[in-house]
Protein backbone atom coordinates (compact mmCIF):
# COMPACT_ATOMS: atom_id res chain seq x y z
CA UNK A 1 0.00 0.00 0.00
CA UNK A 2 1.53 3.34 -1.08
CA UNK A 3 -0.85 6.08 0.76
CA UNK A 4 -3.41 5.05 2.88
CA UNK A 5 -5.01 8.55 2.66
CA UNK A 6 -6.38 7.22 -0.69
CA UNK A 7 -9.08 4.45 1.15
CA UNK A 8 -12.16 5.83 -0.09
CA UNK A 9 -14.64 6.98 2.33
CA UNK A 10 -17.18 4.38 1.43
CA UNK A 11 -14.27 1.51 2.17
CA UNK A 12 -13.28 2.92 5.67
CA UNK A 13 -17.18 2.72 6.41
CA UNK A 14 -16.69 -0.62 5.90
CA UNK A 15 -13.47 -1.46 8.09
CA UNK A 16 -14.87 -2.09 11.30
CA UNK A 17 -17.08 -4.76 9.96
CA UNK A 18 -14.30 -6.16 7.59
CA UNK A 19 -12.33 -6.05 11.14
CA UNK A 20 -15.00 -7.33 13.28
CA UNK A 21 -15.66 -10.29 10.92
CA UNK A 22 -11.83 -10.99 10.99
CA UNK A 23 -11.35 -11.15 14.75
CA UNK A 24 -14.07 -13.22 15.24
CA UNK A 25 -12.39 -15.40 12.62
CA UNK A 26 -9.22 -15.47 14.45
CA UNK A 27 -10.86 -16.14 17.75
CA UNK A 28 -12.56 -19.55 16.05
CA UNK A 29 -9.34 -20.61 14.79
CA UNK A 30 -9.87 -19.63 10.97
CA UNK A 31 -6.77 -19.07 9.27
CA UNK A 32 -8.15 -17.58 6.15
CA UNK A 33 -11.46 -16.69 4.36
CA UNK A 34 -12.46 -15.99 0.60
CA UNK A 35 -15.03 -13.09 -0.15
CA UNK A 36 -17.64 -15.06 -1.25
CA UNK A 37 -17.24 -16.05 2.95
CA UNK A 38 -17.15 -12.20 3.96
CA UNK A 39 -19.79 -11.15 1.59
CA UNK A 40 -22.46 -14.11 3.04
CA UNK A 41 -21.73 -12.76 6.23
CA UNK A 42 -21.57 -9.25 5.98
CA UNK A 43 -24.08 -8.90 2.87
CA UNK A 44 -21.81 -6.64 0.99
CA UNK A 45 -21.66 -8.15 -2.66
CA UNK A 46 -17.98 -10.05 -3.26
CA UNK A 47 -16.74 -7.22 -5.84
CA UNK A 48 -16.96 -4.26 -3.56
CA UNK A 49 -14.95 -6.76 -1.17
CA UNK A 50 -12.17 -7.19 -3.51
CA UNK A 51 -12.39 -3.61 -4.70
CA UNK A 52 -12.23 -2.54 -0.84
CA UNK A 53 -9.24 -5.11 -0.07
CA UNK A 54 -7.44 -4.13 -2.83
CA UNK A 55 -6.54 -0.86 -0.80
CA UNK A 56 -4.81 -2.86 1.78
CA UNK A 57 -2.10 -4.37 -0.48
CA UNK A 58 -1.27 -8.05 -1.75
CA UNK A 59 -3.07 -9.35 1.00
CA UNK A 60 -5.95 -11.93 -1.15
CA UNK A 61 -4.67 -14.68 -3.66
CA UNK A 62 -7.09 -16.04 -6.19
CA UNK A 63 -8.89 -19.34 -5.17
CA UNK A 64 -7.08 -18.81 -1.72
CA UNK A 65 -8.95 -16.11 0.07
CA UNK A 66 -7.37 -13.33 2.50
CA UNK A 67 -5.69 -14.63 5.33
CA UNK A 68 -6.58 -13.59 8.37
CA UNK A 69 -3.74 -12.91 10.51
CA UNK A 70 -2.15 -10.94 7.52
CA UNK A 71 -5.49 -8.66 7.09
CA UNK A 72 -5.80 -7.94 11.36
CA UNK A 73 -1.38 -7.20 11.11
CA UNK A 74 -2.64 -4.97 8.24
CA UNK A 75 -5.14 -2.90 9.69
CA UNK A 76 -3.28 -2.86 13.32
CA UNK A 77 0.10 -0.84 11.69
CA UNK A 78 -1.56 0.63 8.98
CA UNK A 79 -4.88 2.32 10.20
CA UNK A 80 -4.52 2.32 13.93
CA UNK A 81 -0.88 2.91 13.61
CA UNK A 82 0.71 3.72 17.15
CA UNK A 83 -1.40 6.53 17.73
CA UNK A 84 -2.72 6.16 21.35
CA UNK A 85 -6.57 7.21 22.19
CA UNK A 86 -7.11 9.40 25.44
CA UNK A 87 -10.54 8.42 26.55
CA UNK A 88 -12.93 9.59 29.22
CA UNK A 89 -16.11 7.96 30.21
CA UNK A 90 -18.94 10.05 30.91
CA UNK A 91 -21.63 9.10 33.08
CA UNK A 92 -19.85 6.93 36.29
CA UNK A 93 -23.17 4.59 36.85
CA UNK A 94 -23.15 1.15 37.12
CA UNK A 95 -22.35 1.11 33.14
CA UNK A 96 -19.94 3.86 33.52
CA UNK A 97 -18.22 1.83 36.58
CA UNK A 98 -18.74 -1.94 34.29
CA UNK A 99 -16.41 -0.15 31.30
CA UNK A 100 -14.04 1.23 33.86
CA UNK A 101 -13.21 -2.14 35.14
CA UNK A 102 -13.68 -3.95 32.01
CA UNK A 103 -10.55 -5.82 30.53
CA UNK A 104 -10.50 -4.11 26.80
CA UNK A 105 -8.41 -7.11 25.20
CA UNK A 106 -6.13 -6.59 22.41
CA UNK A 107 -6.91 -2.71 22.94
CA UNK A 108 -5.50 -1.47 26.32
CA UNK A 109 -2.12 -0.84 24.76
CA UNK A 110 -3.72 1.52 22.40
CA UNK A 111 -5.74 3.29 24.88
CA UNK A 112 -5.61 5.35 28.23
CA UNK A 113 -8.78 5.96 29.79
CA UNK A 114 -7.69 9.90 31.24
CA UNK A 115 -10.84 9.80 33.48
CA UNK A 116 -14.28 9.32 34.46
CA UNK A 117 -17.40 12.05 34.88
CA UNK A 118 -20.48 12.22 36.64
CA UNK A 119 -22.73 15.15 38.14
CA UNK A 120 -23.39 12.84 41.52
CA UNK A 121 -21.80 13.98 44.47
CA UNK A 122 -21.31 10.92 46.30
CA UNK A 123 -19.32 9.26 43.38
CA UNK A 124 -17.23 12.50 42.23
CA UNK A 125 -13.92 12.25 43.91
CA UNK A 126 -14.16 8.68 44.28
CA UNK A 127 -11.84 6.39 42.04
CA UNK A 128 -12.59 3.50 39.77
CA UNK A 129 -10.16 1.07 38.53
CA UNK A 130 -7.38 3.85 39.40
CA UNK A 131 -9.28 5.97 37.24
CA UNK A 132 -10.80 9.33 39.21
CA UNK A 133 -13.94 10.68 39.00
CA UNK A 134 -14.30 14.02 38.12
CA UNK A 135 -17.40 16.42 37.77
CA UNK A 136 -19.40 16.93 34.48
CA UNK A 137 -17.92 20.84 35.23
CA UNK A 138 -14.46 19.99 34.44
CA UNK A 139 -14.95 18.11 31.02
CA UNK A 140 -13.74 21.22 29.25
CA UNK A 141 -10.76 21.76 31.32
CA UNK A 142 -9.68 18.18 31.27
CA UNK A 143 -10.53 17.17 27.62
CA UNK A 144 -7.95 20.16 26.49
CA UNK A 145 -5.59 19.50 29.27
CA UNK A 146 -5.02 16.09 29.03
CA UNK A 147 -6.04 15.66 24.66
CA UNK A 148 -9.05 13.71 25.26
CA UNK A 149 -10.28 12.84 21.85
CA UNK A 150 -12.78 9.86 22.65
CA UNK A 151 -16.08 9.88 24.85
CA UNK A 152 -17.97 7.32 26.09
CA UNK A 153 -21.50 8.09 26.68
CA UNK A 154 -23.13 6.54 29.82
CA UNK A 155 -25.58 8.51 30.65
CA UNK A 156 -28.99 8.96 30.87
CA UNK A 157 -30.76 9.42 27.27
CA UNK A 158 -31.98 12.91 28.07
CA UNK A 159 -29.16 14.95 28.54
CA UNK A 160 -27.50 12.64 25.93
CA UNK A 161 -28.06 15.80 23.34
CA UNK A 162 -26.67 18.24 25.13
CA UNK A 163 -23.55 16.57 26.13
CA UNK A 164 -22.96 15.81 23.13
CA UNK A 165 -22.66 19.22 21.86
CA UNK A 166 -20.27 19.96 24.97
CA UNK A 167 -18.09 16.69 23.46
CA UNK A 168 -17.92 18.24 20.25
CA UNK A 169 -17.04 22.33 21.16
CA UNK A 170 -14.71 20.34 23.72
CA UNK A 171 -12.57 18.72 20.34
CA UNK A 172 -13.39 15.36 21.09
CA UNK A 173 -13.60 13.33 17.63
CA UNK A 174 -15.47 9.86 18.20
CA UNK A 175 -18.22 9.01 20.68
CA UNK A 176 -19.11 5.74 21.96
CA UNK A 177 -22.98 6.10 22.47
CA UNK A 178 -24.63 3.43 24.57
CA UNK A 179 -27.94 5.97 24.77
CA UNK A 180 -30.94 4.98 22.99
CA UNK A 181 -30.64 8.36 21.70
CA UNK A 182 -29.42 9.11 17.91
CA UNK A 183 -27.01 12.15 18.37
CA UNK A 184 -26.86 15.20 16.26
CA UNK A 185 -23.27 16.32 15.60
CA UNK A 186 -21.23 17.46 12.90
CA UNK A 187 -19.57 15.77 10.20
CA UNK A 188 -16.29 16.41 12.18
CA UNK A 189 -17.45 13.85 14.72
CA UNK A 190 -17.81 10.03 14.57
CA UNK A 191 -20.91 8.41 16.57
CA UNK A 192 -20.49 4.32 17.04
CA UNK A 193 -24.07 3.49 18.59
CA UNK A 194 -24.31 0.52 20.95
CA UNK A 195 -27.94 0.64 21.63
CA UNK A 196 -29.15 -2.81 24.19
CA UNK A 197 -32.14 -2.93 23.26
CA UNK A 198 -31.92 -2.93 20.09
CA UNK A 199 -29.26 -5.68 20.19
CA UNK A 200 -31.52 -7.70 22.30
CA UNK A 201 -34.27 -7.16 20.18
CA UNK A 202 -32.34 -8.49 17.48
CA UNK A 203 -32.09 -12.07 19.41
CA UNK A 204 -35.14 -12.06 19.93
CA UNK A 205 -35.94 -11.71 16.04
CA UNK A 206 -33.45 -13.97 15.70
CA UNK A 207 -34.35 -16.74 18.13
CA UNK A 208 -38.27 -17.05 16.28
CA UNK A 209 -36.33 -17.26 12.87
CA UNK A 210 -34.19 -20.40 14.08
CA UNK B 1 -44.62 -13.82 2.36
CA UNK B 2 -45.21 -17.23 2.05
CA UNK B 3 -42.34 -18.62 4.58
CA UNK B 4 -40.09 -16.85 6.71
CA UNK B 5 -37.65 -19.02 6.68
CA UNK B 6 -36.62 -17.57 3.51
CA UNK B 7 -35.86 -14.06 5.04
CA UNK B 8 -31.78 -14.01 4.51
CA UNK B 9 -29.66 -13.88 7.78
CA UNK B 10 -28.08 -10.08 6.42
CA UNK B 11 -31.82 -8.83 6.22
CA UNK B 12 -32.62 -10.75 9.87
CA UNK B 13 -29.50 -8.64 11.53
CA UNK B 14 -31.10 -5.39 9.98
CA UNK B 15 -34.95 -5.90 11.10
CA UNK B 16 -34.29 -4.65 14.64
CA UNK B 17 -32.82 -1.31 13.05
CA UNK B 18 -35.80 -0.93 10.91
CA UNK B 19 -37.95 -2.02 13.74
CA UNK B 20 -36.50 0.68 16.20
CA UNK B 21 -36.96 3.76 13.18
CA UNK B 22 -40.53 2.13 12.59
CA UNK B 23 -41.14 2.84 16.25
CA UNK B 24 -39.79 5.90 16.69
CA UNK B 25 -41.68 7.09 13.46
CA UNK B 26 -45.24 5.87 14.94
CA UNK B 27 -44.28 8.25 18.23
CA UNK B 28 -44.05 11.10 16.04
CA UNK B 29 -47.06 10.61 14.38
CA UNK B 30 -45.82 9.85 10.88
CA UNK B 31 -47.49 7.08 8.62
CA UNK B 32 -45.52 6.57 6.09
CA UNK B 33 -41.99 6.42 5.12
CA UNK B 34 -39.50 6.01 2.01
CA UNK B 35 -37.10 4.08 1.27
CA UNK B 36 -35.04 7.01 0.93
CA UNK B 37 -35.72 7.99 4.03
CA UNK B 38 -34.53 4.81 5.58
CA UNK B 39 -32.00 5.13 3.91
CA UNK B 40 -30.99 8.51 5.36
CA UNK B 41 -31.71 7.72 8.70
CA UNK B 42 -30.20 4.46 9.09
CA UNK B 43 -26.84 5.02 6.60
CA UNK B 44 -28.21 2.10 4.68
CA UNK B 45 -28.10 2.10 0.50
CA UNK B 46 -31.93 2.10 -0.73
CA UNK B 47 -31.64 -0.66 -3.03
CA UNK B 48 -30.61 -2.76 -0.22
CA UNK B 49 -33.71 -1.84 2.07
CA UNK B 50 -36.24 -2.00 -0.86
CA UNK B 51 -34.62 -5.65 -1.33
CA UNK B 52 -35.19 -6.51 2.02
CA UNK B 53 -38.46 -5.23 2.68
CA UNK B 54 -39.52 -7.14 -0.46
CA UNK B 55 -39.06 -10.12 2.15
CA UNK B 56 -41.81 -8.87 4.55
CA UNK B 57 -44.49 -8.41 1.14
CA UNK B 58 -46.38 -6.38 -0.27
CA UNK B 59 -46.23 -3.39 2.43
CA UNK B 60 -44.61 -1.05 -0.09
CA UNK B 61 -45.97 1.20 -3.05
CA UNK B 62 -43.44 3.02 -5.68
CA UNK B 63 -43.89 6.76 -4.52
CA UNK B 64 -45.87 6.26 -1.91
CA UNK B 65 -43.23 4.71 0.62
CA UNK B 66 -44.07 1.80 3.55
CA UNK B 67 -46.84 2.10 5.87
CA UNK B 68 -45.67 2.49 9.24
CA UNK B 69 -48.35 0.99 11.12
CA UNK B 70 -48.45 -1.93 8.40
CA UNK B 71 -44.71 -2.79 8.68
CA UNK B 72 -44.56 -2.87 12.46
CA UNK B 73 -47.72 -5.10 12.66
CA UNK B 74 -45.80 -7.03 10.03
CA UNK B 75 -42.97 -7.26 12.39
CA UNK B 76 -44.53 -8.56 15.18
CA UNK B 77 -46.86 -11.08 14.41
CA UNK B 78 -44.69 -12.20 12.29
CA UNK B 79 -41.37 -11.74 13.42
CA UNK B 80 -41.42 -11.45 16.97
CA UNK B 81 -44.48 -13.14 17.40
CA UNK B 82 -46.82 -12.80 20.96
CA UNK B 83 -44.42 -14.67 22.85
CA UNK B 84 -42.71 -13.44 25.61
CA UNK B 85 -38.93 -13.91 26.72
CA UNK B 86 -38.05 -14.88 29.94
CA UNK B 87 -34.81 -13.57 30.70
CA UNK B 88 -32.14 -14.24 33.14
CA UNK B 89 -28.95 -12.18 33.63
CA UNK B 90 -25.90 -14.32 34.29
CA UNK B 91 -23.56 -12.48 36.40
CA UNK B 92 -24.38 -9.55 38.74
CA UNK B 93 -21.55 -7.17 38.77
CA UNK B 94 -21.37 -3.92 37.47
CA UNK B 95 -22.68 -4.83 33.86
CA UNK B 96 -24.98 -6.97 34.86
CA UNK B 97 -26.37 -4.23 37.97
CA UNK B 98 -26.38 -1.80 35.07
CA UNK B 99 -28.59 -4.57 33.11
CA UNK B 100 -31.00 -4.77 35.30
CA UNK B 101 -31.07 -1.07 36.00
CA UNK B 102 -31.68 -0.13 31.96
CA UNK B 103 -34.58 0.95 30.49
CA UNK B 104 -35.32 -1.69 27.44
CA UNK B 105 -37.51 0.65 25.63
CA UNK B 106 -39.68 -0.45 23.03
CA UNK B 107 -39.04 -4.14 24.42
CA UNK B 108 -40.04 -4.31 27.93
CA UNK B 109 -43.70 -5.60 27.02
CA UNK B 110 -41.48 -8.51 25.78
CA UNK B 111 -39.58 -9.39 27.85
CA UNK B 112 -39.73 -10.58 31.44
CA UNK B 113 -36.39 -10.19 33.58
CA UNK B 114 -36.85 -13.24 35.83
CA UNK B 115 -33.63 -14.11 37.86
CA UNK B 116 -29.89 -12.47 38.24
CA UNK B 117 -27.55 -15.13 39.22
CA UNK B 118 -23.88 -14.49 40.69
CA UNK B 119 -21.34 -17.09 42.94
CA UNK B 120 -20.42 -13.99 44.77
CA UNK B 121 -21.72 -14.40 48.40
CA UNK B 122 -22.01 -11.36 49.16
CA UNK B 123 -24.42 -9.88 46.84
CA UNK B 124 -26.57 -13.81 46.22
CA UNK B 125 -29.82 -12.80 48.14
CA UNK B 126 -30.33 -9.53 47.46
CA UNK B 127 -32.07 -7.46 45.01
CA UNK B 128 -31.52 -4.95 41.79
CA UNK B 129 -34.35 -2.83 40.47
CA UNK B 130 -36.87 -5.39 42.11
CA UNK B 131 -34.86 -8.71 40.54
CA UNK B 132 -33.41 -11.22 43.26
CA UNK B 133 -30.25 -12.38 42.64
CA UNK B 134 -29.68 -16.19 42.88
CA UNK B 135 -26.68 -17.92 43.69
CA UNK B 136 -25.55 -19.61 40.37
CA UNK B 137 -25.87 -23.40 41.26
CA UNK B 138 -29.72 -22.54 40.99
CA UNK B 139 -29.72 -21.47 37.46
CA UNK B 140 -30.79 -25.26 36.14
CA UNK B 141 -34.04 -25.41 38.64
CA UNK B 142 -35.13 -21.64 37.98
CA UNK B 143 -34.68 -22.02 34.27
CA UNK B 144 -37.38 -24.92 34.36
CA UNK B 145 -39.50 -23.65 36.76
CA UNK B 146 -39.90 -20.19 35.47
CA UNK B 147 -39.55 -21.22 31.67
CA UNK B 148 -36.40 -18.89 31.27
CA UNK B 149 -35.21 -18.97 27.44
CA UNK B 150 -32.74 -16.19 27.31
CA UNK B 151 -29.73 -15.65 29.13
CA UNK B 152 -27.60 -12.29 28.80
CA UNK B 153 -24.04 -13.10 29.62
CA UNK B 154 -22.10 -10.99 31.76
CA UNK B 155 -19.05 -12.91 33.59
CA UNK B 156 -16.09 -13.45 33.37
CA UNK B 157 -14.26 -14.91 30.23
CA UNK B 158 -12.89 -17.44 31.23
CA UNK B 159 -16.08 -19.31 32.77
CA UNK B 160 -18.29 -18.14 29.86
CA UNK B 161 -18.01 -21.49 27.75
CA UNK B 162 -18.59 -23.94 30.75
CA UNK B 163 -21.83 -21.55 31.83
CA UNK B 164 -22.98 -21.67 27.72
CA UNK B 165 -22.61 -25.43 28.21
CA UNK B 166 -24.95 -25.50 31.05
CA UNK B 167 -27.41 -22.95 29.59
CA UNK B 168 -27.85 -25.09 26.53
CA UNK B 169 -28.61 -28.29 28.49
CA UNK B 170 -30.70 -26.26 30.83
CA UNK B 171 -32.92 -25.46 27.67
CA UNK B 172 -31.85 -21.89 27.15
CA UNK B 173 -32.50 -20.75 23.52
CA UNK B 174 -30.74 -17.30 22.99
CA UNK B 175 -27.66 -15.94 24.33
CA UNK B 176 -26.57 -12.18 24.51
CA UNK B 177 -22.65 -12.60 24.99
CA UNK B 178 -21.15 -9.42 26.52
CA UNK B 179 -18.12 -11.52 27.14
CA UNK B 180 -15.07 -11.55 24.61
CA UNK B 181 -15.05 -15.56 24.29
CA UNK B 182 -16.59 -16.92 21.11
CA UNK B 183 -19.08 -19.73 22.77
CA UNK B 184 -19.47 -22.95 21.30
CA UNK B 185 -23.03 -24.19 21.02
CA UNK B 186 -25.40 -26.53 19.03
CA UNK B 187 -27.45 -24.92 16.41
CA UNK B 188 -30.27 -25.24 18.42
CA UNK B 189 -28.81 -22.60 20.31
CA UNK B 190 -28.61 -18.94 19.26
CA UNK B 191 -25.83 -16.35 20.65
CA UNK B 192 -25.28 -12.78 19.57
CA UNK B 193 -21.97 -11.33 20.67
CA UNK B 194 -21.27 -7.56 21.91
CA UNK B 195 -17.65 -7.53 22.21
CA UNK B 196 -16.74 -4.04 23.52
CA UNK B 197 -13.29 -4.29 22.49
CA UNK B 198 -14.16 -4.88 18.95
CA UNK B 199 -16.79 -1.73 19.09
CA UNK B 200 -13.77 0.58 20.43
CA UNK B 201 -11.40 -0.61 18.02
CA UNK B 202 -13.91 0.45 15.34
CA UNK B 203 -14.51 3.54 16.38
CA UNK B 204 -10.47 4.49 16.76
CA UNK B 205 -9.76 2.90 13.15
CA UNK B 206 -13.02 4.90 11.96
CA UNK B 207 -11.51 8.63 14.11
CA UNK B 208 -7.90 7.88 11.99
CA UNK B 209 -9.51 8.46 8.89
CA UNK B 210 -11.78 11.65 9.64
Amino acid sequence: MNNKKKIPNATMKRLPLYYRFFKNSEKSGVDRVSSREISEALDIDSATIRRDFSYFGELGRKGYGYNVKSLLKFFMEHIQGNQKRNVAIIGAGNLGSALLNYKFSNINDRMNVVAAFDNNSSIVGTTINDTMVHHSDEIEKMAKDHGIDVAILTLPAEVSQEMAERLEAAGIKGILNFTPMRLDVSDGIYVHNIDLSVELQALFFYMKHI
